[in-house]
């Protein structure tokens, strides 16, 4: 039986191995013809709509959110992560349509109430989640993406990338490193950013 | 006459028209056939590395790098930002693909070095520019995602989201807020990461 979370769990995995969605592509995958899939969606925006629910549904639509916003934002964007960490070449196509699911502007209310009242301005809420989001996209890539190999480095040329290569994990760790430092720099830098800071 | 830079600029055109790269539609594109390029390049992946670099050429590699860090990595991303702007569909293919580049690993070399003689630990040089990359690849995706409309969320039950949104602008604007706000939050917080730094 065809419904709503079957296409969108199909669409994922069609997205992940050729990391482009097509109607007829995704109506083989179901062995359905075409006409049936338009029967649960009106088009292949709605189902990129129902994988983006899809991985969210599964990561941030029952959260807590009574801790300090510290907190609260570091386990959101690790959860995001681990969701676009599972479906990496989706990424590109769940970042660039637009936000209207219902769940997810539920997620949106719970984030801003949050940095409202913990005192952030009015005009740095939404720049503030873009640019976590951002960052978690970017890190969803860099996670399946090789790392620079310090034996493809030319030692001589670049001593100092070599230092820094030389501690640098080659494992899954490495993109788990970057990310675990940009995560706390973000919260660093949004703390600068609340009027009651006191800067040393 | 066929050359290097030509079938990179080729392919950044393709990449940003399709999101894909194939050999064969590249040939099309530069009116040669498969074969005529495979005088110039060993594949697919050296066309990718080609692509960066072309990007690469036009925004870092001629940096000054004599400033203090923060002012030298916050020009750095945003010459990032701009290249990648210019380019969002070709984004996710540069980013999961190996950095081979002279040029890029020279550039590396830059950074590595300013971090390292700033004070930052070894083992702190490559998360922080792979975290600084990430936020830049993902920001690139972002400048050409729609912004979520208040006029799309339903206000009575996202009120707080309603009153972020009202203070976000709509037009380009959105994406260069989040991220100007993304950017000094990461540099403020690698200021932290200084053993000379001082909390309050």
């Amino acid at each position: 039986m065809l419904d709503r979370r079957r296409i969108a769990a199909a669409a994922l995995d069609l997205a992940d191995q050729q990391g482009t969605l097509t109607i007829p592509a995704l109506a083989r995958a179901l062995g359905v013809a075409p006409s049936a899939l338009y029967h649960h969606v009106s088009g292949r925006d709605e189902i990129i709509s129902l994988m983006r629910e899809e991985l969210i549904i599964t990561t941030s639509c029952d959260r807590d959110w009574s801790q300090p916003w510290p907190q609260a934002l570091d386990k959101w964007t690790r959860g995001y992560l681990a969701a676009f960490t599972a479906h990496p070449r989706a990424v590109p196509l769940l970042a660039t349509t637009p936000l209207a699911e219902p769940c997810i502007h539920a997620v949106y209310e719970e984030v801003a109430e949050l940095l409202l009242t913990s005192g952030f301005a009015k005009d740095q809420i939404m720049p503030m989640i873009t640019a976590l989001e951002s960052f978690t996209l970017g890190s969803a890539l860099d996670s399946i993406a090789p790392p620079v190999m310090v034996s493809d480095v030319a030692r001589e040329k670049a001593p100092h990338l070599a230092i820094a290569l030389d501690h640098t994990p080659t494992d899954q760790q490495r993109a788990q490193a970057a990310f675990d430092t940009g995560l706390q720099a973000l919260l660093t830098g949004f703390a600068a950013l609340l009027p009651d800071h006191h800067t040393p």
